[in-house]
């Protein structure tokens, strides 16, 4: 049997819900299969394949542009619960009785959705550089995070070097060295998101980030055991709210990276392969 | 050579400074050796064997009494500052040049002065349930803490369930578990410390916690690589010290285990020995 890279992983589609889902699958087989999902503006061709190949040496990785992202056709929803409720019929059609989910930024407000929607479906949750509904300076999203998005690139790639990592040089050389492996793959890329996709993926941030009394209650129904990471000086959503995920979890460990913004996952990455690995590996992800 | 264990190190003394140390040393030896600073009222015998003898699988672990405590002679004096300046002197005395630090809640304070005072002798630091100068509710102590130390226990030994976990099923359970192990050394125990050395720990204690301006600055002195490490539900010393910790110190990463208090070490024993180790053992700490 061949097992795939994320070099050379093809693209797959699965039709249901209306929606055909564009997905990559790899790895080695046989444990419980670990889902991604992808951040604001994002492809499966944003993944860090030091990331997605590391975990895939022990489990089954499937990446997917969820409804109207990139190679997926539909729209996409201005709300993430929608965006949740998009992806549990996803993870089904591909037969799938239990997973390991994955979230990064929007991709983890989506992660808590898809556990509070369908908590059978879900064996364990890694939250990444993320946070609560009604987190701090999530209802308009941080004056930082607008004017890196909105600002122009010479080369567009660079956008990243500011969204994922702070200036520190040492921070800005792991950028530069992600940038690398982000374009290791030539062949099959996903087009980038539309304009429109992009505009009500903001609309579903907002809509998750505005203000509500008890905000954080909803997080004591997450009984699963997660993971939630972040890097030290995430200003896109600020790493206070990976300090409230843990605290209002109840069964929650959080690791903070140094001199790190929201990408501290691609900054760090085979140390944060063999975090999330001992997690997911372990009987009991607490006594490895 | 006989590879000494928690359970059968021999008690030694060392004289420097005017006072003869007391410690113990085991472990496999070769590279840089660990020195574990105790907490208030704590002993060489508070620490917990499946973290000793964990993290001496691959290094040589240090245990001592502190000036005036327990086994040692000398006073205990009333500033961490001097706590530290005696811990230099006696880790010089074994001819180390330099060592691994741990240190956990007031250990932990000790730690940051002896890295402070003698940064050439520190290579990585450990902080387990400390906390920075001015930390939230260090000045006075918290009134859980107060409640916790002032009570009395039918079996002395169940201080500790109070102190070190959290009033859950599992976590309390832990603690017994943790209990035993406690007394697996039954030979050469250390005598417990004087009320006298406890009244100048609580001094020393009050004195690092009041309140100052720009009380977090001196972290940024605080150049080696740092892993902190605390329960979620710390009432000891307040969980978000640890992330002040985090945010203030240069060059460190933060774990918070879940469903934990000030003893989330004895809590998760082989958790936090896997995570230590990484941390020590690396060449690059954030790239095993």
């Amino acid at each position: 049997m061949i097992t795939h890279s994320h070099e050379t992983a093809p693209t797959q589609y699965v039709q249901t819900n209306g929606v055909r889902f564009a997905y990559r699958r790899f790895g080695a087989a046989g444990g419980v299969p670990l889902v991604f999902n992808m951040h604001f503006m994002g492809t499966m061709d944003h993944w860090d394949p030091a990331v997605t190949d590391g975990l895939a040496k022990e489990r089954e990785v499937i990446l997917f542009d969820n409804a109207g992202v990139s190679s997926s056709s539909g729209d996409v929803p201005r709300s993430v619960a929608e965006m949740g409720a998009n992806a549990i019929p996803f993870i089904k059609a591909l037969g799938l009785k239990q997973v390991d989910v994955l979230g990064f930024s929007l991709g983890g407000l989506v992660a808590q959705e898809i556990t509070l929607q369908a908590p059978d479906l879900v064996h364990r949750l890694v939250l990444v550089g993320t946070g609560p509904r009604s987190g701090e300076r999530m209802d308009t999203g941080t004056p930082e995070g607008k004017q890196i998005f909105g600002a122009t690139y010479e080369n567009p790639d660079d956008l990243w070097l500011r969204v994922h990592f702070t200036p520190s040089q040492a921070s800005q050389a792991a950028g530069h060295r992600f940038l690398t492996r982000f374009r290791l793959r030539t062949k099959d890329r996903d087009p980038e998101v539309t304009e429109a996709a992009a505009v009500a993926q903001r609309a579903a941030i907002a809509e998750w980030g505005a203000k509500r009394e008890h905000a954080w209650d909803y997080l004591k129904e997450i009984k699963q055991p997660t993971l939630v990471v972040n890097g030290s000086d995430d200003v896109i959503i600020d790493t206070i709210n990976s300090y409230i995920l843990q605290q209002n979890l109840p069964n929650a460990q959080l690791i903070i990276y140094p001199d790190s913004a929201h990408g501290s996952l691609y900054q760090y990455p085979e140390l944060f392969v063999r975090h999330v690995s001992m997690f997911l590996s372990a009987a009991d992800p607490w006594a490895p």
